[in-house]
């Protein structure tokens, strides 16, 4: 069941768990949509910190899908909890990039926003200082399950 | 610029290329998305065969995306090229497994034609035996530029 993906000249290795006929040498390929919006929206924030010469001192990133429950298999819900750890002075411009790659720059954030709720929060030296999650997602079920992913910088 | 992805127990690297501040330690994150298309179609069509007890002797998927020219940079257009060579009774099953994967299973399929125009075509033995790329992309460029990956099994 195992694929050789070939991206940008590096090769990426995707497979099926051992229940349905793989050997688990990759992932599932799925969840390589939520990495490429880790990535994205990752690379965002630190290329914005590092223009007004501004560094955290770490940053991990984690995304929790929501699954349909019949085929096609796809996400119907997505959540990003980036947390990030620093001066205390930093907090506003570390809240303004990520606001900035959310709502303008950040292309596969954009791309899943037309599909499905996508809802972010900002936890910044261990204190949450932004959810949108309530508010854009009042009709939907509370709790997300199924985490698939994690970025750390 | 690297960011180490954790996925279903197994770490991704993306990395920006060195004229953006990154190290080319792995790909950039947008491709993902392409990836994930690969490997999602690309496992429907290998369970599809071994559940009918067929194989064919190899297979390699090309997907190329078109980006929009502004932010946020996102797919505005997708096309997946199924290779595959084998016995050439099989011809007809690679076939129905692909339009099965496309029409009914294939969730990022799914998610990706609610955003954009997603045509394919399949290459069996050399010959192209299926496109709908010129009958759902009329209106649109017919050449796609842009190569992001491939997946071979």
């Amino acid at each position: 069941m195992q694929f050789n993906a070939l991206v940008n000249g590096h090769v990426l290795v995707m497979d099926g768990p051992e229940r349905v006929g793989g050997e688990n040498n990759g992932p599932i390929p799925k969840p390589f949509v939520l990495t490429a919006l880790t990535g994205c929206t990752g690379m965002d924030i630190i290329k914005s910190l590092r223009n007004a010469g501004k560094q955290v001192s770490d940053f991990t990133l984690r995304v929790e899908g929501e699954i349909s429950k019949h085929p096609p298999i796809e996400y119907t819900e997505v959540h990003l909890v980036y947390e990030l750890n620093g001066d205390k002075n930093l907090q506003e411009d570390v809240l303004d990039a990520v606001k900035d790659s959310q709502e303008k720059i950040c292309g596969v954030s954009n791309m899943l926003k037309k599909i499905l709720p996508l809802t972010w929060e900002v936890v910044y030296n261990g204190e949450q200082i932004f959810s949108n999650k309530n508010t854009e997602t009042s009709l939907l079920k509370p709790a997300l399950s199924n985490p698939v992913g994690s970025s750390a910088y």
